[in-house]
């Protein structure tokens, strides 16, 4: 068995960018995370979830990035909060420049919490600062308890590791344990969360916690 | 909602590579295909139900791509198969270059299917030509039916779908028949299968259906 390897560049430009967009949601007192994962990993659903949630509580905004549809954009929308579709059309993640051009579309002054869900990627998201204050990773059971080792990148720059679809624990081969006990190897700072969408486990936990920490 | 988008890059040079790649498959009469998915839809697994079943068949090797560790490198040359490890430790996908240098580490003279494995990615792998005579997307029946209309790119680049974990479908809302149409509306003229590695529902088909590919 043999090992090649390639290197990875460093984006000074989008950190830059990056920078002017933390700038100015520090400036309006806005708290913003970037939420990440695989492609179905529940993401959307778990905004859903937290929208309910958090209704009447928080005023809140949505940027959604998408390879193509509006889908998630529309899934979103339907909470009443404002919601800008950023699609790629191919690209693989978002970058700060298509942050700052979406922003032109909120009204800044009128928003506490902005959330900002991915592409659906686990890889090249994780090099890309948006200006966020934090990242929350999202990995769903289906996944395997081996994916922190094995894409360590994300897992390393998020806050959070939200755990989804625990409700099919008992079917699929992915021990809670050990996917926990790799996260944290990697990350030992994460803040974990176990949720289900379906059965709503584990829900108010996280975004009682999301609240706090907007609040405070 | 508004709608903001990026271009993408033709990457002429990686196709260079790609090209003189394929060249060489074709001399020494090499079927190859490069199996593309999620992180955690069953890539592996569907290479170590395959090579179960074409063991004392077809000579086979295997190129592993992995952002980080070599755990599917491990798990494949327990069947007794040539293995080389690209480890991008970082980067998101396979390029043509990194396969033509771990060809350095078989002997194209005694192999008839060569599987590269690409790294866990839904969007980056599409456009990245290796030199390969067919793509196989794999998805999960946990990843939702919505995929393929959201991730486009890689169903139209792919021949052949693999729709994996079909024993989840009780637990999970897939819709199966939606599924299949989204991914047929998208390219219309995908080959599929429908697989399970807990109950080795489909990898026979799969298999003998691979089988017939590399030998006529």
């Amino acid at each position: 068995m043999s090992v090649v390897t390639i290197e990875r560049k460093v984006l000074a430009k989008n950190d830059e960018i990056a920078a002017q967009n933390r700038a100015r949601f520090e400036q309006h007192g806005i708290f913003v995370f970037n939420i990440v994962s695989s492609p179905g990993s529940g993401k959307t659903s778990i905004l859903e979830r937290t929208l309910e949630r958090l209704n009447g509580k928080l005023r809140v905004a949505v940027i959604e990035g998408d390879v193509q549809t509006d889908f998630d954009a529309q899934r979103v929308a339907r909470y009443n909060v404002p919601t800008v579709q950023i699609m790629t059309l191919g690209g693989c993640h978002l970058e700060a420049n298509l942050v700052q051009d979406a922003l032109k579309n909120l009204d800044l002054t009128n928003i506490q919490l902005l959330i900002i869900e991915n592409v659906g990627n686990l890889v090249c998201p994780a090099n890309y600062d948006l200006g966020e204050a934090m990242k929350v990773v999202v990995l769903s059971t289906t996944e395997g308890d081996d994916k922190p080792l094995k894409y360590p990148g994300m897992f390393r720059k998020a806050s959070v590791l939200i755990i989804n679809k625990i409700d099919l624990l008992p079917y699929v081969s992915c021990d809670l344990t050990t996917l926990k006990r790799n996260a944290l190897q990697i990350n030992p700072a994460l803040k974990v969360f176990e949720t289900s969408c379906t059965t709503k486990a584990g829900i108010d936990e996280w975004s009682d916690w999301l609240m706090q920490k907007v609040t405070s």
